[in-house]
């Protein structure tokens, strides 16, 4: 019978995940209220469903920080646990007591300190909302640039996700770069470095690798790829994590739709890449590079 | 502490949103409302909960236009107060009191207008089913094109908005058309003006731009870029806005994938363009162009 | 008045699906539904909101499959009668109470054949989540794919999609696929044939056509076309259906971004394609062809 | 284990109901979403989430009797089903393909028999609200009590039940008005037979059993009792059914608080029964008795 | 056809309520959030979804003082306007505009004095809460006593309704009460009065009449009926309105399970009112009556 | 402003709950949620959403007990830390590390020992809907008894809450009896003693104080109390807590509506007390006793 071999442990060897006692996967659910919660902290009045004004925005961050605070805890312990089980060899010295105590304080430092970032995300999200309606003719206010374009929710989630990334939070920065790729049809790792005043036009397509380097006041258009040429395999034959792949994009590069800009090449300060075209190489600055036809 | 920074008027200026007294933001949740509406007004029995028949259809769309009507003079208010904040100076003649007053009556009679127009959006939807059903040889009915097709989820939304567009309803449109985008990977501004019997096949990565013109019975596949080339600056810098500078395409014109067509150009009638090229000038009528190899 | 305009039958004539006594349309609400009890099924922990132990997990899959029994055989249902509503001459010869009880028999007898695929199905995607896994040096663990990549969403949905459409299931495998293709950008037909070891990285962008058939060990980049390249047209001028015109990939082949490869043409086992290239013809085995630049 | 200990057969005998195919339970959330329904049609504006004026409120009915119909004849067929899955006699010379035909038949008859009395059924609430407002000095208007008095809210449910009961409808009836019992704290049994004009101040702890029969015009207070004296038994010592054995009260009755009613006993036209008083025997018309101090 | 039978005016005359533009009926659904809203700023911590520390109390009072301000205006509003749909007399005078613009008005106003009310309310509800624990040996602590007692559920709205009854709000004070009612099984009416430190001992049953005041420390069991004994009929017959016709009871009284206490008499300071009896005269103070056996 | 007066420490002094970190109060949702997962569990297919088989319930228990341990440990757990925060003295000796290990341990093992009592509160409630049906007239069947009646889903919860009394488990077994009560105005201490074959007829407005003893196959109607006649204080005039002060019922007694039933006095085997009585002493058995009139 079918259920039978459905739970015939060879059968989900590799594909199932055993939770220890108090130590849910992270959730995709909590990590949509999260993002909710960060944008109503960062952009009051624009996310989230109360109304606002100067004399009562500050109830509503300090009750936002305190909800996230508490919501993001309970999701890196679950990051952290998640590691944990994949990876037992790291903690084969502790026993199970200690690890789960060490988990938590580990879970309540990290949150704490994602949180003191706040303030510095929302200065540089600042300057993507310029570079954005800078960039766009057609865009009529700060106000539809912050509710409409889907570089400004990409761009929240990343820069979330990227502080996560430094602090060694486990999974949640990828689940949440993944849950913007969805929305918006941008793909940034959420490991990519990307400059202040950045900003992509309609995006869907775009990929950024994990070991890119972007540069200030940086614009890209919709299905440009920087990415990895090929990458080399261990004695194994299996790919080597971790090496810088993808390419450095210095200050004040623009690059046209569809183009890919492929291995861990230099495009020069100011240089533009043209659309559809495929660059392997390094691009002085200045220089401007176009499909030949 | 965090939320003090978080509170400081300096580090919010630009990225709040102060309501003024009840006039919340529009609601993304309730935009989604009005489509689920129009797509169970348009193509009864296919969208909205309840089974139909020819004997109590007309109670339905009853039911359907009234809660219509309601929800979208609420978000119509929503977007002019949005606009209103967003443009203080327009209004700095009245009182609050008459300000109030007559966007109340601006928003009733935008959405009676919009509503007066819904057999027309509907008799243009029709085209188009009957033009995605010709352009697809995997298609099976008319019914699976209505209830499965992206290109038609994309239309009803975009024909809504640019009604809208046409009625000057602020914000609205292009909060519409990027639900679209992220629902289907095409990117339509709302402000674009496209005829009858118009399909894309796939559509991801899709970009018809603000300014474009679009004949009858034309098709693009996945892919395809309708954009600007470039745009001019004014005096101080800025990029000026409003100035025809996407493509025109005359009727009969058919796009391959990841084609690019940039700047206010004119592709002649029963044009074909070829995929993943580059296209700058002017391409007469009838002809076929493709990329080099 | 505009509802009577809109209650109009010529007004709604294609347009309008009325639903037989106790037949409703396919819901995508369900589906999700459906989708979710599969991957908790095949990924148990990784989905499905409780938590799993190996004392309990037959349980859960008994509970699943009980339920995935019963979602699905009312969706196939409802897709046989959307197919006889719109294909009345098939069921001419019976009387409407013998329809009703045939439908339900093979709705019951082809949810039950789905159901027995299911372990196989675990097996392929088992396959999936290996190449996936060796094809991105970013990935950290077999359990960041299965609960974040994109191809492994897309994946378990074609997978499923691909068995009803064997089975015979009208409607609910397009659905299925769009549905997925909303969320991943990536546009995978019910009916293509694909290998184990499947992956496709990014994958925004890509489009596989209805009669693809792709071998083992293949991997695809982001807006990979396998298309077709123009289709015969019947006596009246509207496409044949069903004919096979989409490529063939055989084992090993790698498919670089942007590429379009076109037409019922065969790319050889081993062979490589480079990025945004268009291919019209067939490649040979191992052959590596790219961008003229 | 605990779970073999109740999954053992013997443990849940007669108390496990099992579904046959398609045939589920009785739905406590249908018949909460049926109330609502009855409710907006019957006092259409007062209940009901849509706002309402003379030019739409046919649309509302009209949408509303339809889904009515439909939850209807869903939550009728479960009842017989139940029925007929407790008594299986009954059905013994069927086959199961004949018996679930006739079920759905049945179903469908007896909904569109209820609904043919929803005009009666409101014809006789407006009698109620007539009383209730006469009844009470501390009533301000019909809208008031239409809105907030329990006794309406258990009328109304009542009334529908009753017309259920009386065209035989299993477990339906019973279900309905122990949800106003639960509400209202009012136990009315669905068998009683109650006239127009009726009312129950305050209702607490009000019981009604199901061979009363009460005439025009009455009133009660919290607290009544009007029951069963006792009831004979059979030769196994069990408690005969459907023997009349609650009271009959004329019109024009009026019951203070907390009395207790006894038996087929008849309560003459216009008496008056005074608070917590303890009544076995036939009281006259027009006499009035009161509890000894 | 029942349609046309249900949408006759003569059928739905006094049962209908149309609402004018923007003017729906009180929401039982927002009563309830308000209920709830009111509990959380009353009792911090034992309410409410957030978890609550000294450092973060203020920033949640100040969060729900400003949502329950907004909820709090729109239903005064809609109870307003009820009222004046009610009693259009009222307003004859003035027209649409200016009435809508002067209901608005009032609302905000109310709202806000019932805001101004709270602090108050807590103190009174506070000792209330020790009357409970005082009053019953099975009570462990105030927590539990706060979070389980009937009393308190009951009270705090109660003593919410009371406030608005004051501030002449129509409707929604009743709705409140019945809505307590039917949690609790007791039924007071927002226009009684009753001092500090009252306690119910279960609840259930017991009535308290709109004319009613009751002094501090009094305490009633289950079943108590503070009533009516008959009402004075005008020259039509029809109840007057509003005329004192409920007992008094002086401070420090106790009542015992199911009595009745009738019309407008005083039972004096100290008094014991034993169970299951019927008190029609003025009880002096201190002493005590009981049922005789 | 109202915000500080209501923020300040002295006005929520008794009436704030502090959480300390990880112990949220137990939550009426979650309390639901476990009685509807316990309901399914003795009663399967009358509870619970899903369709349930002989072949298939194994898989429901066995997902339905996993399910309850966690959710009821959780509850155990904030039931205990919420005593621990009131009477802060008992875990003086320990630091807070210690003491949150230990009540995780503790609730731990509380909810498997809950959870082994499950076959036998399945076997008593079984006797409860034998009594039930043999003293109604009215009921039809076993199913309509377990669907329906007030009696068995008060028992139900109170049977549940009584263990988890007997397990010394702080707080919820209080608020799940006064669930039970708001539901059906049966109010039953958690505390006291209930043998087999009990049933309730009606039960609105029944009291059972925390120290009844009630023996085999007794009776009750509604309005019954069996509460306590008065109580001695200590030295500073508190009443003495758990002092036995309710009545003892032996077996087969019967007590008809509104009887109250006061003080530490035995009621004799068989004996039976008439409606509307005050009883508060000793009856004995085989007695029978009637109000005098």
């Amino acid at each position: 019978m079918v259920v039978d071999a459905l739970s015939e442990p060879n059968s989900y060897r590799n594909l199932c995940h055993e939770h220890s006692d108090g130590a849910p996967m992270p959730s995709a659910e909590a990590l949509r209220d999260i993002v909710e919660l960060v944008r109503s902290i960062i952009f009051p009045g624009y996310y989230g469903k109360s109304s606002i004004n100067t004399a009562t925005l500050k109830y509503h961050i300090g009750v936002g920080v305190e909800r996230l605070y508490s919501l993001l805890t309970e999701q890196i312990l679950a990051g952290l646990s998640f590691a944990d089980y994949c990876d037992t060899a790291a903690y084969a010295a502790y026993n199970q007591q200690t690890v789960q105590t060490e988990l938590n304080r580990m879970a309540r430092d990290r949150a704490g300190r994602f949180i003191e970032q706040l303030p510095e995300i929302r200065r540089v999200l600042a300057t993507d909302v310029v570079a954005a309606y800078n960039g766009d003719p057609a865009a009529k206010s700060f106000g539809e640039i912050i509710s409409c374009y889907p570089i400004i929710k990409e761009l929240t989630i990343y820069r979330m996700a990227h502080e996560l990334w430094l602090l060694d939070v486990p999974l949640l920065p990828r689940m949440l770069t993944e849950m913007a790729h969805s929305e918006t049809g941008i793909d940034i790792h959420p490991g990519a470095t990307i400059g202040e005043y950045f900003t992509i036009d309609h995006g869907t397509g775009v990929v950024i690798g994990e070991t890119c380097i972007i540069g200030r006041n940086v614009k890209l258009y919709q299905g440009v790829t920087l990415g990895a040429k090929s990458f080399p395999l261990d004695a194994e034959g299996n790919p080597i994590k971790g090496i810088p792949r993808h390419p450095v994009l210095e200050d004040d590069v623009i690059v046209y739709s569809n183009a890919s800009i492929l291995g861990r090449i230099t495009i020069g300060r100011g240089a533009t890449i043209g659309g559809n075209i495929w660059v392997t190489q390094d691009v002085p600055a200045g220089a401007s590079i176009t499909q030949k036809r």
